[in-house]
This record gives C-alpha cells, structure tokens and sequence, in this order.
C-alpha cells in the first residue's frame, strides 16, 4: 500500500499509472487542505482481486471516501462501489480517440442501487474529487471544514482582486 | 421550508415540481435508509435569490448534504456548491430533445474549485443520490451505515434468490 | 445455475432480469444452431462476487464462450473478461435516456490486455451474440458449423425469394 | 470595474481570465462599431456574490447588453440573465475534453422564462455577441447602426474583391 | 403579410406550418409582454426570393427583431441574420430523428461576421425568444420593459408560493 | 426484378423490406417526376453476391442512377458504389437506438476514391434521393429537366399562397 | 468569375478562402478526370446577393453541377440548391470545435423538396465531391465516363499491386 | 498473399496501409501468444472483388479467424462477415474529424444475421483483436491457451509489482 500518510482516509486509485499526471490533482488538493490520504495502482481489469479485497477491505482500514480514477470502459469506480459501503468519488480521465466522454458514461450512468459520485471529465474532475472528499469528511471534522472554507475563500478573493480579464 | 422531518440531514432540492417524478426516488431512498430530510422547489434561474439563501443558510441549518435535481441547462446543483461548503450531489433530469445529455453536461463539467458529485440521468441517479447521501451519512452514524449495509445485502439477495433471467 | 442443457457451452449471463426481453434473442439463435448453452442474472454491481465466481469456474465447468448483455454502465462483460480466458461477447442493451450509447461505450472500450467482442444495441446484438458464438464453436464442431452455413444460406434465400420490397 | 469606457453600454463578463483570449474579439468588434462597454471577470463559482451584485445593478449603472462567456458546465449567462430584465448573450468558450459542446448545451438549454441568446463555440461567437449586441443598441442609435451596416457591407465587398479561392 | 398587429415590431418567421405549434410559443409571450408582431411562413429553401425581400424590408417596414425558428438543416435564421442590420433570434425546432440537434448546430454555429442569438431547442426556446425580444425592445420601451419586469417577478412568485414539490 | 418501368433508369434498392415505409418515398417523387425505375430488396450483408452482381449489370442494363437505403451499419449504398461508375446516392433510413445517426456516418464518410451523395436521415433524404436522381437525369432530359422545375415552382406557390403559418 | 476552364461544366464554390486547402481536393479531381469547371468564393452569409446570382444563372452559363463546400452552419450548399434545378454536391468541411459534425448535420439534414448530395467531411469528401460529378457527367459523355473508369481501375490495381501493409 | 507463417490461422486484413499503424498491434499480440497468421490490404471500396475472393476462400485456405480493421465509413468488417461463416473481429480505427465514432458505429451496428465481434477504437482494439483471436483458438488449441493465461498472470503481476502511481 503507497499510504501517503499514516492513517489515510481517503483511497485514491486509479486503474494504471498513466492515469496518475489527472489523478495527482485529486492528491494535490487534499494535501492542500490538511487530508490524510494514500494512492494506488488498482486496475478493475488487470487485477479484479486486488480491486476486491481493497474495496472490501477500504472501511475497516479507516478509509471513509475512495476516489477511483479511469479512463475509456472505465469499471474501476463503479466495481469498487459495489463492494463497498463508503461513498465513492469517480474521475473520466481522458481517453484519446472519444475525449473522455466514453470515460464519463461509464462511470456516471451507474444503475439504481450502486452509486459513484463523478466529477468533470480530466483535470478538474480529479481536482474537485480531493475537494469534494474533504467536503465529505468536513462534516464531522472541523480543522477540514475549515480548511475547506478557507480555501473556497481564497478562490473567491482571487478574482476579486483581479478582476481585469487583461491580467491574465 | 417543506421539512419532511423534524430536524434534515439531507435538503432535496429541485428547479422545478415537474422534477418531482424523478427526485422522489431520492427521497425514497432516503426514507428506506432512516435518512432525515426536506424537500423544496428552488429555481436557480427563477428564484435565484431564494437558491442563494438556501444555500448560505444550509450549514447552519443543520443539513449535511444538499441534493439538487434539475434539467437542460441544469445550473441548480453547481450554483448551490458554489456558496456552501457541504458536499452537493446533482441529479440530472432527463430533457425532452436532448435526453438528458445536456443536463448530465451542465451539471459535471464543473471547473476545478467547486464540485459537484454527479449521478447517472434520470431516475437511477435520483436513487442514488438518496444512496450516496446516506453512504455519506454513514461515516459519522452507525445506524445509517447498517441501513446502507442490508440493503446492499438485500439487493444481492434478491438476484441471488432468482437467477433466472425468465422470472421477470 | 438456470442450465437449458445438460452440458452448456455457451454461457449467456445479464446484469438484470429486465435484460431478458433483449437477451432471449441470443438464446434463441443459440437453440435454432443446436448450440447447449445455460442462462443466468449476474450482477456485476449487486452480486459482485457471484460474478467472480461465474467467471472464474466457467471454463473448468465446460463453458467455452459468455454471451454477456448489460445497459448504462455496463460493467459485466469487461468484468466477466478480467477473469476468465474464455473469449467474451457483450451485448449493450439500451438504456432509457441514452438508448444505449453508453452501453456500447462501456462495453467496446476496453483497454488492451482485456478483450470484449462487442455486438450492436439491442436485439440484432443479441441474436448476432448467439451467432458469433455458434461461429466460434463452429471451429470444432462440424455440426455447428453446417448449423450456421446452413442458417446463412436460409436468410439469404429468403431475401432472393422475395426481392420486391412491397411484399413485407 | 475595467470600465473601458467612461459610460459603457455593454458589460463583457467571462468567468475566468482563461477565457479572455476568445473573449476579447467580443470588444475587438465593439471597438469596431463604436459600442462602449467595460470588461470584468466574474465568476458563477468562485464569485457567486459579484455576480448577483454585477447582474442586479446592470441596468442601473446604465448598461443595455450584457455579453458573458464560459466555458464546461457554463453557468455564468444564465445566472446573469436569472437576475436582470436586460437582454444577455451568451459565449460558449471552448473546453478542454468536449471541445465546447458542454459550454454550448449549458447556456442555450434554458427553461423557458429566462432567455439568453447563445452564439458560437469560440472565436466567431464572441465576434458575433459584439456585433449583435451592436445591432440590438443600433434600433435607437442611429451611428451605431450605421457602423453595423458599413461593416456588413465591408465583409461583403472583401469576398466580391477577391472571388478567387486561390488568393488567400 | 400576416400582422398580427398594425404596427409590428418583432417579425416572427418560420420554414413551414408544422414549426407552429413550437413557434406559436413566442408569440404567446410577446402577447403577454405587450408586443407588437407579425407572424409569416418564409421557407429558407422553398422560397428563397420571399425570404430576401422580408430580410432585406424589414428595417424599413418598422420590425426592430427578428425570430426565426426551423429545423434540420435550418437555414432561415442564418439567412435572413445576412440580409439585415436587425438583431436576429434562431429558435431551433425539434427534428424527427436527431431531436434537434441538427438544428441547433445548424443555427448556432454561425461563422464570424453574421449573428444569431440562439434560443432553446422547442417550446422554451420560442418562449424565450418572445422574451429575449422584448428584452431587447425594453431598452428603449418602459412599458415593455416594466411588464418583463412583472412577468420575472409573477414566475419567481408562483414558485416561492408553492416551495412544496408534491403540488404539481 | 421488380421492374416497376419498361427501361427503368434508376434503381431504387434498399437493405430490408423493412425500409420500405421510407423507400417509397424516393419512388413517389421518381413518378411525379416522370422518371422510370426499378425497385428491388438487396441486402449488402445477406445477399452479397446479388448486391455484386446488381452493381456490375447495373449500367449495362440501361441505370444511370442508383438510391441505395440502409439504416444501423449500412454498407449498401458504399458497396454498389464500389462496383460501378454510376451515381449513387445513399439514404440513412433510421435505426431505433441511435436514430439513424449510425446510418447517415456509415454511408456519408466514405473514402476518398468511392463516393456516395448522401441525403437526409428518413422520409425526407428518401424524397429527395428521387428528386435528386431526376436532377441530375435533368441535364441531358429536358422532360424530366422541365418536371423537376415545374415541382419546384408548385412547392415555392404552395408556401406563397398560405403564408399564415396558423393555416396548417 | 475565375473560370479554370473555357466551358465549365461544374462550379466549385466556397464559403471563404480558408475552405481551399479542403476544396482543391475537388478540383484536382475534376482535372485527373478531364471535367471543366470554374472556382468561386461564393459565401451564403457574406454574399447572398452573389450566392442568388451564381445559382440563378448556373444552368444558362452551361453548369451542369455545382459543388458547394462549406464549414460550421454551413448554408452555402442547400441555399444554393433552393435556387437552382441542377444538382448540387455538398462538402462539410472540417470546423474547429465540433470537427465537422456541425458543418455536416447543416449540409445533409435538408427538408423534403430540396436536395444535397452530400459528402465525407473534409478531404476525402471533397475528393468524392469532384468524383460525383464526374460520374453524373460520365451519364451523357463517354470520355469522362471512360476516366471515371480508369481511375477506378487505377485505383483497384495499386491495392492489388502492394498488398502488404508493412509497405506503406 | 503477404502470409508471415507457413499455415496462417489468423487473417488480418485492413483497408489501407495507412491502418497499419493500429493493426501491427493485432499482429504484435498474435505473435506474443504464438498464433500463426497472414497480413493483406483487402479494400472493401477499392478492391471488393479480392475482398469476396478473400473472404470466400478464407476457411479451406485454413483459417479459423479473420481480424479485419478499418476507418469512416468502415464496411470491411461487416463484408467480409457477409461471405464467411468463421468468426469475424472488428477494429475501428480512428478517423480524422469524428476520431473513429464514425468507424467504431459502420463496424458495431450490424443487423440481425451476420456478426462483428467489434473492439475499441485505435490500438487498444487491435491489441484486444489479436487477444481475443487467440482466447478462441484457445478453446481447441491448449498451447495457445496457455499463451493467453500466461500474458493474462504477467499483466496482473506487472500492476501488483508496482502498484505506486508515482512510479510510471
């Protein structure tokens, strides 16, 4: 396990390593806002049983959210959330011939009865996965609700503070 | 305030009552899951000023997660991010010309900086909103996550008790 | 097991029994070449592990292709593949909003090291599912393979019979 | 506010400074006509509060047009338009993955009640919100009208004086 | 012609009958509005003569906005937005096999140089493009522009008057 | 041969009996204008040495126009083109998923060095496959030249004389 | 007018200078199979009055098919078609955002009454484009016939003579 | 015959050599996995008679699968499954404006009665096409079969030996 930190809370998987240039901003963000964390590779198709056993075994390590990233047929989010109680977070990564949208589908359109929240297809998605992970555990851990607040804050005061579109 | 129990966890929102249809499922589930919450019609495009007090006061209200429906150019559930820090989920409605298409888009291609955890369109994603909340839920409160728990248990049963396809 | 034959060969699973409607079509061009097949509701998402265990045990059980049907985010195929050798067929079924779009982008878009022979939308792709089964086996079994030259002489004869097209 | 102008008519609002390399043939072609406007960044997310305030006051700080681009789940138009009795046109700024077909779907799709008129994806959109927004303030200013009309009239004869294909 | 009024102002065009029922939409909101207008059938491709000669009399004969709805490859909003001064709305009508998604593109996706303010596919965009007319005439109308005013006001009121989502 | 003329100069043909109800479309145009055909049903995945030999014959036998409808993957129109020097045009008869989407690109975006003048998707690509046939029998044909005319005129008067679009 | 050729048989028009990199595909095509034409920048939207002019006159100048490329809402080809009873060729060239499928949903998806023959987007259709029109010429004069011919048989041959795909 | 093994059993055939950039994957996995097999271009629209020929002959000449890739409006596949009764495989490559949606719906839409077992588009497809070729001869060829479990393990073990995604 490449636990980023000694009791993460937040799995961030991702179906092969190329995904990780995307998936690094779903890790940049909950560093940036103070959440423990670990990454690793996990692919729904090249390990089903490594996909079974950590999504299994996700709750009862101390996870309470898993952000799982892919891209084209992408199984990994849906497939972990069917062996899980937790809440899972899914970013389409961008696949190369149909954009991404592939990616989203496969992620979004799950049935009624398994659920995968999605974020935006690529960068911002996985971005606004860290986010929406610590908006999540927020709830009941003020230092990160915080920490959420305040960076909301910072964004907001960003434009504010230039808002000539010129400055770019 | 549409309070469908005393003290709301979850705030089931929608543009329009012609959402109901869908949205219902949500609450549905929730029910089934023990879940507190209200429902309300909040427009994003017609009562702004109403989507932005609901959205500023949530917090303090005592709500912990806001699910918001809408369709077509489905503002609602990224303008509700836009000014809370709990976790938004976004359903998005199916649309008479373009099925949905446009309001799954409108509601997950959220830039990076506000999120918004998207369901599948239609009533799937309407279920699993009310899922996903009370999967949320269930990291602070034992009985919603035992809830969460049989049913995913009850609906593996259920394929289990009758694998075949014919006894539709 | 729902076995329609003593000894499957082909193994014809969905992901609901709501699938049946669109796979019995399979089944039944299966019947029409002579080709023993069994049927079953696997759930990728609501019985994860009975779909392990299906793929796992199909080839030692005498399978040697699955015929595999699913609408939205259609992950039993590409799941089914992850585990087995046995070539794999997927059938996207249509959904509601998407009419089956996303079943065939979940479906056909597997990475490489994971293969899915993919049919059409719908009730063509089942039939040609039961088809391109019946053409694999057709490699071995000379009864098979008569069974399905002769069913492709039968449609072609059919169109030459009665090339007016007002006669429909 | 970047008040390009010491009594602008036109307010030119985009949701990121990003968005200011398409943005600004909107003033270019402003600037052609003789149109006054000022340019801002507001931003639906991240500026939720500057936008209600910007959209509200629009009319009384004297503008009659008001042209807003974004891009990905763009929500920036209709917000506007929810909030002012002015006419708004909107800007699909080209996205990353989808390539702007998101931007589209979100500003167009309105609910009947609140209007914005949406130009093209990109470059020719927002040349055309500053031409029509000219065209909308040329009904009661005649020398704006007049610059619409010498304009059109230059873009034809620039094609009548060079008919040949070759030539470019 | 067929006025509607003695002295229209806003042109309501389209490329058959059978786009009535969609644009008939717009004329009801210009109604409520208080909105002098025409209503004519002016096919892009049947009658290509009549569609120049109202293009290129419009400005003259008093109208101050143009809407044109049509379908498929529609033609007419582009058209007549190159053969005058006058602002032009585009209101796509839903088509038989695409939905309307051929029309959209078909009017929105204008080059560089000629504008259409496009609307909605279907009944909210003819209703919208009511409004957007009106809103572009209550520049210089007070009364126009105090009943768009009233009309924004009634349709915010009637959804905070009934908050409840199962009143529908 | 369904010979529906003595000296049939175009060649109606299509995939399935089943596309009749949009086929017959281009023959009722082809007889209003004058213009002698045949019809047949030539499946190019069925019966492919008919369609081989139907293309090969085609321009000995006296065709100088060949309307080749298919819907789903619709190789007809393509494949006769691939064996004769005639003019083919295709029509994308709707498919029930995905609406004929899927027929209008597998006919339309052929390689460059085999072409096929594609019309609209349905009734109206199947119209004007008729008229276009006769267009082009036009130029050496003043009978059918003067008929194509003549209808042109006819559906220009019909729109001139009931320009209400209420009258419908 | 830049005539190519003494007589023209074929027009190839386009909607702006910047359609020639994809246009000159036609017109090479036309020279290697001996066809006179003439090139134009004809745009719908820019010049109306020309585009009416060029179609109206066509048929008495001696044309006897016009090629008519164009990109986004590309209107070029079915106005021209409203206006002439010779048949035209459409060719949907290549738009930056959408990539073509607007240029070609604008192009094939005319209405009942008035037809385009439409072609691939991009090169390979504009290459189709002056192949088409060689064929419908090749109907009424044996030497283009006979080129039409040869070409396709120059074309089979180099296939035949370089079957291994390793020899590109 | 371009045959890279004394007593191919799998054919992979593909438009033009410009596909062989996507298809040498196809090839690449054959040879991995030790399955004997011949490359040719066969052109549907350029060459149909070698692709009947081809296609025909393919089972007595001793082949038991037929690999067939090709873009746009792709018919190899779909033909040559018109004139064999061995199983078929698919392989969309991506085209240049719609990046092989076009090629990906001409291969997957087959009607009823004839079947391609399609995969993914690009190189993904062509590595799975050559998988899923040997997953068939596996059935009745152990060593092949073995060949497939073993790449099937090593892909398994090369994610479980890294599973850091900072490692790629």
């Amino acid at each position: 396990m490449q636990a980023a930190n000694p009791s993460p809370r937040v799995g961030v998987i991702m179906g092969s390593t190329s995904d990780w240039p995307i998936m690094q901003h779903a890790v940049e963000m909950l560093e940036r806002l103070g959440v423990d964390y670990e990454t690793q590779v996990v692919s729904a198709h090249r390990t089903p049983d490594l996909l079974f056993e950590y999504a299994k075994s996700a709750a009862e390590r101390g996870l309470q959210v898993i952000i799982a990233g892919a891209g084209g047929a992408a199984h990994l989010p849906g497939m972990v959330a069917s062996q899980t109680a937790l809440p899972v977070l899914g970013v389409p990564v961008e696949s190369k011939a149909l954009k991404g949208l592939d990616s989203l589908l496969s992620i979004v359109q799950m049935p009624g009865g398994v659920a995968v929240g999605t974020l935006a297809i690529g960068k911002a998605g996985a971005t606004n996965a860290g986010l929406l992970a610590a908006q999540i555990l927020g709830n009941q851990d003020a230092t990160i609700r915080q920490a959420v607040e305040a960076f909301r804050r910072e964004q907001t005061d960003k434009v504010l503070a230039s808002p000539d579109p010129r400055s770019a």
